[in-house]
């Protein structure tokens, strides 16, 4: 039955975007949006604020991992379609790089996706349905939200302890767990926090979720991203009952967050995922049809070739960086950082209260890029108030210059409010 | 308020999949996989089912294209993270791509995404709602299908014509048509017909699509692959006031599946889409964030070096391809192939009534397989009954011998029931 919307006028056109598109926003991009930044034009900007090792020119792929892929290119499997659930020799080599470093990993048990945010993606669509709930920490990297929220499938937010090394507070997790919640996310190492849960904090976590029987969602696309001293730990390797799905990628460890080239892997030792969980990752993967199988062809002897000197490098000058942020920036009045313990990233709390002239960390920020042109991410996109991530992957002159001038900045608009009270 | 699901017994543990996930099912695979198929032991099984013409190792693709990719490796841009829409200069080769051989087009109306599936994805999302419908042929690639009915967006099914070339039949799409139609999907070239549209044919459905104020969807991923004495008419250079979503990529005519770069081109002279759908679309890329860069790095020297002669000639082979399996086919009793004008596939009928033994098509398809050891897509998979598809892109002998095969099997087979009776 057919039937016309409007009259024939050109203006009788009505096209809307649905509820899942206009829910599916990124709080990064619409906060640094609605920053609106004009940075100080007497001062080179310098941003502080893109989780991209390799955006800044100090950090690039190794010629392996290069030539890993330049020697793919003329292979059949290259150019073909892959298998949605990626080829599997690329799922072996993932099995086996886990398998030697972590915990016995089947093929059968690894999917390949465009990254980690699309593994991220592929397994929130399938664990919850609308009406559900996922425990996402807070602070943390809303990728979750981003993914969830339109589907109809709420965020519910467990608190970091900033002052206990941004160990989960526990009891306040197990509180927000509820008959709805369908999945724990963890993300260790952290981002925004750079920190890096012990064993027995992690083994704490688990106890929690065995108890209210919901699987856990392990982000550890920072895995071994630690410094010295600190060591990571594969949630899965700790896992007896508690299903786990870790996703993770070549992103930040290989330094190509370009190539899209992510995957998770389910631990389920007692196969307590229904068949149907296991039929709807399936499903969901169908829809993009696997990620780009030159780079997966590539992929054994990427994984095989880890440069674990250059690697070790490049941990070493970030953890400097964290010091040297942290020293410098512990002489900005009203400026508290926090020191991290691996991933890449520094959380700084800015105590609004000495900064009277600002209504929120949000017009501090704004200001801090407007006079001294740099940008960092506010609190806010971590769904955390009075705070800010600098990214510490930046040169080390880069970093020197910023701390300097958020310094300036500081001193410039600190007030002792009790003094003058 | 936490809540103990179970008591502690591990059998407590109940992972339920999404409806979402358990939705979005791929009709090829759950048809395929519910042939159960047994090959002939005795016969070298061949697949005539699979749409990736460099599956078979006769083409691939050229060394303008994989040098590009190579010359790209070492780039900066080719490691880092691109922007979510893709990137700006991989924008403009698009682009310049259509505006040379189409109508014009801005970088600001293309968006990457991970391959034509992805984008049919995106736009399909951000277009309709749940409860809404769109228009899809049939028969039909059923992309739609699996991307739409797990969000709840209902397909409706407008005829094509086998006798009149597959032409769209325009009364019926028109009737199908109602008040929650909120887009029409045009495959031209079509996957699985073959059939190349002309420019009249496409005026007469933009007409309807004008009349009832309906966007249209032209998945166009076999633009240009038409055979000798027809013309590939994009619709977006036939618009006036019909805004139109043109989907493609790389895929088909650079001969790089695997790749997964497509892309969508939005045409909306009048600005008739909501400031709302482009925010939309814009949100539905930060998921994933855009494809691969090292590829869309690669894209306007790939896009710029077409081949045109060795396209050409793949368009030869096709087509003599077609003329081939329609002679022998026509020669195997109770079949009735319908000679395609372009893409890479030819529709064959089945006229099931010959064939007693075998209940329906899919029987059929099973037997040829397990007698003869071939392979063809039922019609069922593209929701088409008594057909089946075969793929044009296998290399001549083994087409040959397929063919000689089916005729075998056909002959072994058909009863002349009006002659019994
Ligand atoms: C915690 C976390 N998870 C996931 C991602 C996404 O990784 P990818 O680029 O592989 O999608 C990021 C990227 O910054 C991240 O910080
Ligand atoms: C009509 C049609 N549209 C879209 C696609 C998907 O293309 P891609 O592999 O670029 O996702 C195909 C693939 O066969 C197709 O036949």
């Amino acid at each position: 039955m057919a039937r016309l919307h409007q009259n024939g006028t050109s203006s009788g056109w009505h096209v809307q975007a649905s509820k899942l598109s206009l829910m599916t926003s990124n709080p990064i991009r619409e906060v640094v949006e609605n920053l609106k930044l004009t940075p100080n034009p007497d001062k080179p900007f310098i941003t502080l604020s893109i989780g991209d090792p390799t955006c800044f020119g100090n950090f690039r792929p190794s010629n392996l991992t290069l030539n890993a892929v330049k020697d793919s290119l003329r292979v059949k499997e290259s150019w073909n379609y892959g298998q949605t659930v990626g080829n599997l020799k690329a799922r072996q080599a993932v099995a086996e790089y886990y398998s030697a470093r972590q915990n016995s990993v089947s093929a059968n048990d690894v999917v390949l996706c465009s990254g980690c945010s699309h593994a991220i993606d592929i397994v929130i669509s399938v664990i919850a349905s609308p009406g559900q709930n996922i425990l996402v920490p807070r602070p943390g990297y809303m990728i979750h939200k981003t993914i969830g929220e339109g589907l109809g499938i709420k965020m519910k937010y467990y608190d970091l302890l900033p002052d206990c090394n941004w160990e989960v507070d526990l009891e306040h997790l197990e509180n927000q767990i509820d008959g709805n919640s369908v999945a724990i996310v963890i993300n260790n190492p952290s981002n925004p926090c750079g920190s890096v849960y012990t064993k027995d904090h992690l083994r704490e976590i688990l106890k929690i979720a065995s108890k209210y029987r919901v699987p856990v969602i392990a982000d550890e696309i920072y895995e071994n991203f630690v410094f010295s001293g600190y060591k990571y730990t594969a949630m899965s390797s700790l896992s007896d009952d508690v299903p786990i799905i870790t996703c993770s990628g070549l992103t930040k460890r290989f330094l190509v967050p370009g190539w899209r080239m992510g995957w998770f892997i389910i631990h389920d030792k007692h196969n307590v995922l229904a068949k149907d969980v296991r039929r709807g990752l399936l499903n969901m993967c169908a829809r993009i049809l696997g990620p780009n199988t030159l780079i997966q062809q590539a992929l054994p002897a990427i994984l095989k070739n880890t440069e674990e000197d250059s690697f070790n490098e490049m941990m070493l000058f970030i953890e400097n960086q964290a010091k040297r942020a942290c020293k410098m920036l512990k002489n900005a009045p009203g400026l508290r950082p926090i020191m991290p313990q691996g991933s890449m990233y520094l959380m700084v709390q800015i105590k609004i209260e000495y900064f009277p002239k600002f209504t929120d960390d949000f017009q501090f920020i704004k200001q801090l890029c407007s006079q001294q042109s740099i940008l960092c991410i506010p609190g806010k996109c971590f769904n955390y108030q009075n705070f800010m991530r600098i990214v510490l992957t930046v040169p080390e002159n880069i970093l020197i210059e910023a701390c300097g001038r958020i310094i300036v900045f500081c001193k410039t608009h600190f007030t002792d409010v009790h003094k003058i009270i």
